[in-house]
């Protein structure tokens, strides 16, 4: 052999090793391997960074656009992503980050992902996934059953009927979202008479057929923004998302998304589907699904409910009966890396009548050929990872019982957190937990009683000085790295619907507790001392107290 | 405490334990850990069941609809997942399974993807993925420079400029489709004047408003079955998806592509986007992507090119050419799950123009807030893990000399194996490969004598018969489980178009040898003289000594 023979038959046989041999027990990456399984939380602590770095520091570590030449060592790049990315990862599983809806997982759950990685399914069909297909359908099964409790006799006729399927996995809620409108858009515009329907001629042609000039979809201002996504990808366009407001509690307004159904329907616009919301993103809170259930039928609209966060409500005897109607729901969304606690990228989407799918079937020649049990031809991905299998297990394994404690523990626990803050005479609750969300903010006693007696223009002012508060403490908070709540834009009744700032909190991480959110309420009130915002923070106390002064006009002029 | 109080503590002490303590290393979970990181192959071997089971009989084991109510251990779980799940489930890693585009992993994506699902980020926004978020820039980037070659200026310029992208993550080649064809149809009816872009008032004022009947994305006939489906979700109708012929090599026929586009024109139909194939799922083939990329630009429209699996081809200096005029494409879909050896569940699409994704972007209160970092701004999904530390892992370990040396032996070998096949007396190569992908048949030589002099009917008659046979050793070859073709139908040109049933098979996994194939040659002849196919194989001989004889009139005569 010649050299540059030689060295190319070197690299084609360390090319085979990789897929042949695996990494030494005392390599690098077995080490991280076994210390992972032995103590995740230590590995965790261990090995991310608590000080946030800038972003723009970060980055010059991934600054590199060429793919390099060369082969390295997996030790090597073990030791890169030790030292430059899992360094400067979020630690969500920390029970004082709890401004995310990511939670800890349970142990199991990381073992058995690694199976599932070893064995590589692909659910899109039976070739490559056999046993995971009728795994994922009873799934499937089970959460449909949950939601809908049907007798047995339904999910026998029912759930491994090849020809129709009780709902569809995907990658997670937005997906899953994007699905049941899908499949709502396509059921609203029906084959008929000379018109094959809306999903083999589109839309445009649709509404000609059927004399319509839109269609829309219905949710409360609180609606996930994957909903107005939906209706830009399913070409209906952002503007058919009509927000409908919301009560003070920040649910729908039932009276308020009727008359925007009779508004439309004199528009000669379609309703197409109602959106109910069972936990919203920023607040926790459920839609009065009953009474959207009936609107929707008056319309002849789907029903689709978003209960991507609060879906799992439904293990608990004592607090299922805050989703009440949801079982009149077309469609119901769920999203098993939330509460399932399943690692990231599962969701999926369960429709009340089998038959739904249909409206949304595919096949092809190669794979999903029509009668087959391919689990691909009803489903918005094609080649898909058998994440099934730990929602599988999590519902074996933790079982109604171990979620309904999750659940129960969670809503008590941001219970527990609201009368914390309401105890406080520096803490204003801003919207109080239905589910384990609920929002505050950083606000001095006297500011809250400025406010109690404020004019509109002074309110505004004074918010919009608590905004830049709270912004700065969330901020600083997050970058300390001790601990994490989110931020979000609410516009509270009381202050006349001015948009405010406000802490946003998710107690879903059975690890949260008392003593972390006691510290957390500390280190905020910390911060709201901080030589950063001090500046801020006088004019503010300037402001508050002007507007006692002027509304104690007799003592002052006495 | 009662008895009640007592256990209700119990239960969730044992749910805090599944979250805190891990699992024994004697445990049954931790002792498939151990094997599977020792000895992947084994494991695979030794658990997944090689016979194939009735997939109503595997249903048996997934059939309860409820949930249970009681929690069990890990290790009963884990138990039925090894005896019912994993056993019944495919082999994909298998070198003897050539039927699918999943192969072998390199082993350290399993301890690694064991990091990423323990740090469970979520790419949707920086507060709970930080350093992920430049490192997915940096795999978007590096696959784009793979395609378009553009100079480090360039990319210092945009790979981590914020209000930009220069692709979109996803989770495969089915959404990545998706996500490109939304950007096309976005672009494609812009904001002008009083319309404010179909994107915010959908397509059927777009159509209203540009004057136009609809809009149509072209593809050969061999295109992926998802730009049917993206059709469908994007409200443009399955009907505009218009599939154009192809040359007897599979190729889109550049002619009839262009003919096409003036039909639409004449019909006041947008040519919205052309689809050039590179790596077609059938075959292999690869479309003449610079003429295309000249009447897209001829006519206005996007040009896409689905390069799912053959994208990786660029990474070899010999067969790169191969895909001459993909650096023309507006946009181009890899799946990292196929051939960048990633686990299921990956993949993207990059885009030329740093600018094109803000076509879909979008924004919320909490989360990618105008001018964030955020990624989830121009993805289609949400949430979404951080497959792309996989992805990139794979860059950087096997880097592009390693994926080269992937790439050129699959190649050659699929090459290696048409040879085999034509060197056979018994098998008729359908498809020459261009990439790694062939299809062939079992056609005795008699056989394929009557079949090149037959006339039309006789031909058909004969086919038919070869279909049944085709059908036949394809699906008895899988159920014995040692090997695996997949089939497909295809309409040979010199069958007339007759549609042709014929085994294909995918040669990206390494480990498949020479030997390998051998065998599963001999087991398909082997097959074909089964009892069970028996009747239909004496029908084809006689029917093809019927037409030989025939077509020997003078030696017949004599």
């Amino acid at each position: 052999m010649t050299g540059k023979k030689k060295s190319a038959q070197a690299s084609i046989e360390a090319m085979y090793r990789v897929f042949t041999i695996p990494e030494a027990p005392e390599s690098t990456l077995s080490r991280i391997d076994q210390n992972i399984s032995r103590n995740l939380a230590g590995f965790l602590q261990e090995h991310i960074v608590a000080v946030e770095r800038d972003l723009a520091e970060v980055e010059k570590n991934f600054s590199d656009s060429a793919i390099p030449e060369k082969p390295i060592f997996v030790s090597e790049q073990a030791q890169f992503l030790l030292d430059k990315l899992v360094a400067n990862s979020v630690h969500t599983a920390s029970p004082s980050f709890i401004g995310h809806m990511t939670s800890a997982l349970p142990y199991f759950m990381l073992p058995l992902s690694k199976i599932m990685i070893a064995l590589n399914q692909n659910l899109v069909k039976t070739e490559t996934s056999k046993a995971f297909t009728p795994m994922e359908r009873q799934v499937l099964g089970m959460i449909h059953r949950l939601v809908y409790e049907q007798d047995s006799a339904f999910y026998r006729k029912w759930m491994h009927d090849p020809r129709h399927a009780l709902g569809a996995m995907c990658s997670g809620g937005t997906v899953a979202n994007l699905t049941a409108l899908w499949v709502a858009r396509n059921r609203a515009f029906p084959p008929e008479g000379s018109f094959r329907g809306l999903h083999q001629e589109g839309l445009f042609r649709a509404l000609r057929y059927y004399g319509f000039e839109g269609a829309a979809i219905l949710v409360s201002r609180r609606g996930h923004y994957s909903l107005r996504k939906a209706a830009d990808v399913l070409g209906l366009g952002r503007d058919s998302l009509i927000p409908v407001d919301t009560d003070e509690r920040n649910r729908i307004d039932t009276d308020a998304l009727r008359e925007k159904c009779l508004e439309l329907q004199k528009q000669k616009i379609k309703v197409m589907a109602i959106c109910g919301v069972a936990g919203t993103t920023e607040t926790g809170n459920v839609d009065p699904l009953e009474s959207m259930a009936d609107i929707a039928t008056e319309f002849g609209a789907h029903f689709h409910v978003d209960a991507a966060w609060g879906g799992p409500t439904l293990f608990s005897r004592t607090y299922r009966g805050l989703l009440k109607g949801i079982e009149k729901a077309d469609s119901v969304t769920f999203d098993a890396h939330k509460q399932l606690y399943v690692p990231m990228g599962a969701g999926l989407v369960v429709f009340r009548d089998p038959h739904l799918a249909s409206a949304v079937e595919h096949h092809a020649q190669y794979i999903i050929r029509k009668g087959s049990r391919d689990l691909g031809s009803t489903t918005l991905e094609g080649s898909r990872p058998g994440m099934s299998m730990l929602i599988h297990s999590g519902l074996k394994i933790l079982a109604r019982e171990g979620y309904e404690i999750l659940i129960d523990q969670g809503i008590e626990k941001a219970r527990t957190f609201a009368s914390m803050i309401e105890a406080r005479d520096d803490m204003e609750l801003i919207t109080r937990p239905e589910l384990n969300i609920l929002t505050y903010r950083y606000c001095p006693a006297e500011v809250q009683q400025a406010l109690a007696v404020a004019d509109p223009t002074q309110s505004e002012k004074i918010n919009s000085c608590l905004n830049r508060i709270t912004k700065f403490i969330q901020k600083t908070q997050r970058e300390r790295g001790k601990a994490f709540v989110s931020r979000t834009r609410l516009e509270p009744a009381h202050y006349a619907h001015y948009p405010c700032l406000v802490f946003r909190v998710v107690l879903a991480n059975p690890l949260t507790t008392r003593e972390i959110l006691e510290d957390i309420l500390e280190e905020q009130v910390e911060l709201a001392g901080d030589e950063g915002i001090r500046e801020e923070m006088e004019i503010l106390h300037q402001m508050a107290s002007a507007v006692l002064d002027q509304k104690r006009p007799d003592t002052k002029r006495a």
